[in-house]
């Protein structure tokens, strides 16, 4: 068995100078641990709780952004999709296209990114059972598309709190594909704020740790040079200089879990 | 305080035969108890658990269909919308626009059909909390649309459950706007039988007086002539045959509440 | 079917006098409704959040107190029993004897309580499916004893909440035993406020209407005079002035759900 | 820091040959990977699903085999207490006493434990928040003794189910008590099999991993020579041949996790 993929970036595209800047300082931590990384930020927070909250730069202007990123740094990037028509423009520049997972039930949505041939990553919905996954997975298989990958984001556990049930790991995995725990939107608290989530930052190297003991293939982590100054998520993304630490223990934990 | 209204029909429109059939044998109950009727039927299932289940005729044709029912029946109709484009056109003839708990926080699809001018119907989230509606009114009247109703449709409670916080109703009043009780929706067990979601019928009538109880402004409920052979949400329709007296001590009930 | 009996009284005996206070003004209430009414108020509250809470004037002193108030107003009388020993000696006394929701489970108590013939009141558990109710039932039914009550008084939801679910209140009532609703208990925010629980008094007339429209045989429901001066539980605690009102209201929905 | 403590042992006392089978065998296994081992078996079940479920010698008969393991096998040795009367008996030969989850808040007898200066395991109810341990905690310091372990074994998650919450292990331990992972009955399905509950072994080593990875102090887990005969909790105990290797991964994770 191999080690863990790291999709890891800024919540969202804030300017691509900062984009450049976190993926080239997570490059770093991560070819010093030779932990596969590949970049992500979204261009477009549809779904944020307030119609003031910062959305990003939008389509066309974030993959600018993502395919600079992609080729300053040599890295591949990831972002979300939300409509048929963007799934069709990312996927020109996305090598990984993650369906939200508010959205994960929405089949024209699945089938359309799945019919574009990028791998899929898809978050599992706050509101599904782990085996509910299997059906969203004979939707993308059948666009003949078997680049799944799919994502463990925390389950709705009684009002603006989300729980992480670790069973969900190893039955996700039952699927056959590889299966990527999101260590920072687990650590939400949807809706915490009123106006927008809080969430619950400390929390993050406890969950990725227990997630690594669990067994996963890819570690999801939005982080930030400066967390409290993020237009999104800042409450729960972690900062770049406490990234290391946390990778660290990860894959000496990852390297226990697979050897057996 | 007025009565309520009822919003009811067939899951999906399976033919035009049907609805007409199924809206005629509503609105006889509904004259007869002297209660206003919207009918209800969805063009397009878009979220259904798996690949394989029935969706619908489609935007166009289904548009053609609740047209017909408009005009034979004399009632205003509702259904679902899924995109912005959707929205543009069924906006000339939907008198209601609804949109789907899982789409309740994708804030260009809210916007888009708040800018119709049609009297919108959101379905809180399985995911959400009472007060996180406050945050999609706001986006709805960001657009100049006050006409909003609010519909409880049930919360996650662990896997392939929802369970229905009477509290809620109050709760979403405050706001200002009707609200709604989806008897229907809120008996589904989600995902509960593996490739599509189970319901317990049996349920509605317990279910339906306890939120007239609490007091709402309309009843959401999806009814069929034979819900056996129903190509959609078959387990948890309610049979045309008992609606009256669903319905009878529903008003009888209402009235107790609403004068105080 | 008959209407419904109340069950209520101030949380805690905080002294003699009160309970005779608070008995007298629910007994002439519900006189003048023409409901049967039993006094409650618990001896001893075993399992407060903290080791500083108020816990009532034990067994010996609290029964006298409860003894008192049924021959001076000619009531029967209801109270919590924790142990063995305690079930034997509030025998004589007590009309109904009720098992705590957090000791449901306990089969030596609950077979105590059932071999001394009295009336048992059961709280399903916080923690307990409806159906699991029936497997409590056949422990006290093992004593020979079949005069059983089963409450809802909610079921855990995430943290330091409940919910109720109506479908319980159907469910139970198919034992065949009557089923009662415990309206300020499950407006509990337990532990909801550090060292005690909080409470939703507000939504209780709701949540009471909501439960008679579902179906119910009795109704359980804690008042006092002064509650923000309560020894216990004040915060979800009933005002005897907003007593009338819900129980008239729930007298005229009771008697629609029952006449079918 | 240290590693982590085994508390383990079948669910019920069975037999005295069956319990100094099991405790040497799982003596053998510790003593090899260098892991301090407690010995764990219940005499009384006191909350069994059904009045027809094994329960267990009782508490002097059970005391006996419990000493009879102690010092045949030289272990310290853990049972449950549900009384005041059995706090008092089992101080006598317990090392640890523990306080059964739905009894965890009942103060009398968490301070009866308490005075009997032994060591207090007090298992978190499965309807208590992480943070309202911290009241539990204040009763038993009230009764000077400040020998405390903290145990989590699930919080309820819909009907018939428990998550953990990884989040509650380092929430705890911010009591400054060590903390406890119950891996077995953490993935109970209570009651998941109408008069008995079910349970998914399956499971045991995930979690295990998990809680380890998250950081714990002990590690508590039933184990049985052939868990489908047991006569309780069957289906979550683990088949002491599966023991060592879970205990080995966990060991080096412990380490790596503990090193910082």
């Amino acid at each position: 068995e191999n080690g863990f993929v790291l999709l890891a970036g800024p919540c969202a595209i804030e300017s691509e100078e900062r984009c450049l800047r976190v993926g080239e300082a997570v490059k770093e931590i991560t070819d010093r641990l030779d932990i596969p990384y590949v970049f992500k930020s979204s261009y477009d927070k549809a779904n944020r709780s307030s119609i003031e909250s910062y959305r990003g730069p939008g389509l066309e202007d974030g993959l600018k952004t993502l395919e600079k990123v992609k080729q300053e740094l040599d890295l591949p990037v990831l972002s979300d999709v939300h409509t048929i028509e963007e799934a069709k423009k990312a996927a020109d520049v996305l090598d990984i296209m993650q369906i939200p997972a508010f959205l994960s039930r929405q089949t024209d949505l699945v089938t359309a990114v799945g019919a574009t041939g990028a791998v899929v990553n898809v978050k599992k919905g706050q509101f599904l059972a782990p085996w509910d996954i299997d059906n969203v997975v004979e939707k993308i298989e059948s666009t003949g598309n078997g680049k799944i990958l799919l994502t463990e984001r925390g389950v709705s556990f009684g009002y603006n709190n989300l729980v992480v049930d670790m069973r969900s790991l190893p039955r996700m995995r039952q699927t056959g594909y590889p299966v990527v725990f999101d260590a920072t939107h687990s650590v939400q608290l949807p809706g915490g704020s009123g106006d927008k989530s809080a969430g619950e930052r400390e929390y993050v190297p406890y969950l990725t740790r227990a997630a690594i003991g669990a067994g996963i293939d890819a570690l999801f982590m939005e982080v930030h040079d400066q967390p409290k100054e993020a237009l999104c998520d800042g409450p729960n993304m972690v900062r770049i200089d406490e990234l290391e630490n946390i990778l660290r223990q990860a894959k000496a934990i990852d390297k226990i879990v697979k050897e057996g």
